[in-house]
C-alpha cells in the first residue's frame, strides 16, 4: 500500500511515524511549509513534494492532515482518479468536504498529539468512515495496521467524539494552565498537584465522573466558593471560569 | 500518640485508615451522624462518641475533618486544655478559626478523597501549619508518620493550593462529566476517551500545561468552534463553558 500525506503538523507527524512502523510504504509528504515537509519526509524516509499536483499517480491512499479550514482547498488540488482513496483526519469535518473525489473517507485519531511527545500509536482509537463499502473496508484495513482500536463512526458520531474530547482534553489542559499560573504566582510548583491529578484520573477507571464530583461546589459551600472568588478578583478570566463551573456543579447536584 | 477524629466523611475516613496503618492509637471518632461515626469507628478499631464533650482527657491530637463551615462550631465544643493539639484539615480555612484553643494548627491533605476509593496515603502531600513552633513540630511529626510528602504552608499559601486544586481536580472532573453525558446521549462510551485523558495527563509529566495546549481554540479555528457551539445549543450550560474557556484560550495564545 503506497501512502502520501498532506500536512506536516502534529497529526501528520504521528501518522507518518506510525505508517513507517507498520511497514506501509509512505512515499510522499506535502506541506504548505516546504521546509517542514522536507524535515518530516527525511525523518520517515519519504520524499517531500513542493506542489500537491506532484503526487505520484500510483499512490493508493492520500491522507489529508491539515487544519480543518484548509481541507477543502487542499483536497481540490489532488488530481482526481478512480484508483486513489482520499481521507481526512478531522473530528468535526463532514465526509462530504471530499466529494469532488470518487473514493474518499475519514480516518479520525481520537488523541492529542504534540510533535515532540512520542506515544504508542497502536493504542490510539481510530474512527473510520467511507463513502462506500469497498472504500470503507480499505480504510479499515489501513487503520487496523496502525492501531488495535478501530471503530466505524459517521460524521455526526465523530463530531460528538470531537466535542467531548475538547472538554476532556483541551479544556482540562486549560484548567491545568490556570492552576500552574496560580501556583507560580505564589512561588509554588505545579508538581505539588500531580498526585491529585493522577488520583482524579485514576478514579475514573473504576467509577464514572458523575459519581466522583467532589469539592466546594459539590458541597455548595458558599463560604469557600466566595473566598475563592475573592482571591481570583485580580484575574477576571479565571474568576469567570470558577463562577460558571461552580454554578453548573451546584445546579447538577 | 492518642488521636481523636471529629468527622466521618471522605477526609476523616482516609485519615482514620492512614492513622490505623501508621500505628498511632486512634481512640475516638465523633460524627454529627452518630451511625456514620459508629461505622467508621468499627472499621478502624476506635470508639464512636455521641457528643464532642465526651472526648477523652488524655487524647494528644484532635483532628477536625468536617465541612469548612462547621469547623468553628465543632471546635467550640472541644474542651479547652493545654495538653491537646487541635488541627483542622481544610485548605481554605484560616488557622485562626481554632484560636479559642491554646495549641492548634492545620494538617491539610492535598488530595481528592472518596470514601469507597482506596488510595496510598503515604503519597498524599500534607501541608502543615502550627500556632507556635512546638505545636508545629508535633503536627509535623504526626504528618511524617502518615505521608512521605510533608511541607509547611501558612494559611495564604494553603488557600492558593486549594483554589489551584479546585481547578485541576474538581473542575476537571466536571469537564469529564460533560464529556460523559455528551457521549452517552449519542450511545457512546466514556471509555473511548480514556487513552486521550491518560495522554493529556501523561504529557504534563514532561512539559508544563501552558506548553501543551492543543485544540480548535488554540488554533483559533472559528469554523470548528462555531460548529461545536451550534452542536451544544440545546445544552446552554455546557455551551457557556465551551464559549468561555475557548475565548480564554484564544486570548492567551
Amino acid at each position: 500500500m503506497k501512502v502520501a500525506i498532506l500536512g506536516a503538523g502534529n497529526v501528520a507527524t504521528h501518522i507518518s511515524k506510525a505508517l513507517k512502523n507498520s511497514g506501509h510504504s509512505l512515499v510522499q509528504i506535502w506541506s504548505r511549509d516546504y521546509k517542514k515537509g522536507i524535515a518530516l519526509a527525511s525523518e520517515v524516509g519519504a520524499s517531500a513534494i513542493l506542489n500537491i499536483e506532484d503526487l505520484n499517480k500510483d499512490v493508493d491512499f492520500v491522507i489529508i492532515a491539515v487544519t480543518d479550514d484548509a481541507i477543502a482547498n487542499v483536497a481540490s488540488k489532488i488530481p482526481v482518479s478512480a484508483s486513489k482513496i482520499i481521507v481526512h483526519t478531522s473530528g468535526s469535518t463532514d465526509l462530504s468536504v471530499l466529494n469532488i473525489h470518487q473514493n474518499f473517507g475519514v480516518l479520525y485519531p481520537l488523541q492529542t498529539f504534540s510533535k515532540d511527545v512520542s506515544l504508542d500509536f497502536s493504542k490510539v482509537p481510530l474512527f473510520v468512515e467511507g463513502i462506500n463499502e469497498e472504500t470503507q473496508n480499505k480504510i479499515l484495513n489501513l487503520a487496523y495496521k496502525l492501531s488495535e482500536s478501530v471503530e466505524l463512526a459517521n460524521s455526526v458520531k465523530r463530531q460528538t467524539l470531537h466535542v467531548s474530547a475538547v472538554f476532556a482534553c483541551n479544556f482540562t489542559n486549560y484548567l491545568f494552565t490556570v492552576s500552574q499560573e496560580l501556583l507560580e504566582k505564589s512561588g509554588l510548583s505545579f508538581d505539588l498537584l500531580r498526585p491529585l491529578i493522577l488520583e482524579t484520573i485514576e478514579k475514573t477507571s473504576t467509577k464514572l465522573p458523575v459519581d466522583l464530583q467532589t469539592g466546594p461546589a459539590k458541597r455548595n459551600d458558599r463560604l469557600i466558593i466566595n473566598k475563592h472568588l475573592e482571591m481570583l478578583a485580580s484575574y477576571p478570566e479565571w474568576q469567570q471560569v470558577y463562577r460558571l463551573i461552580s454554578q453548573n456543579i451546584v445546579k447538577s447536584t
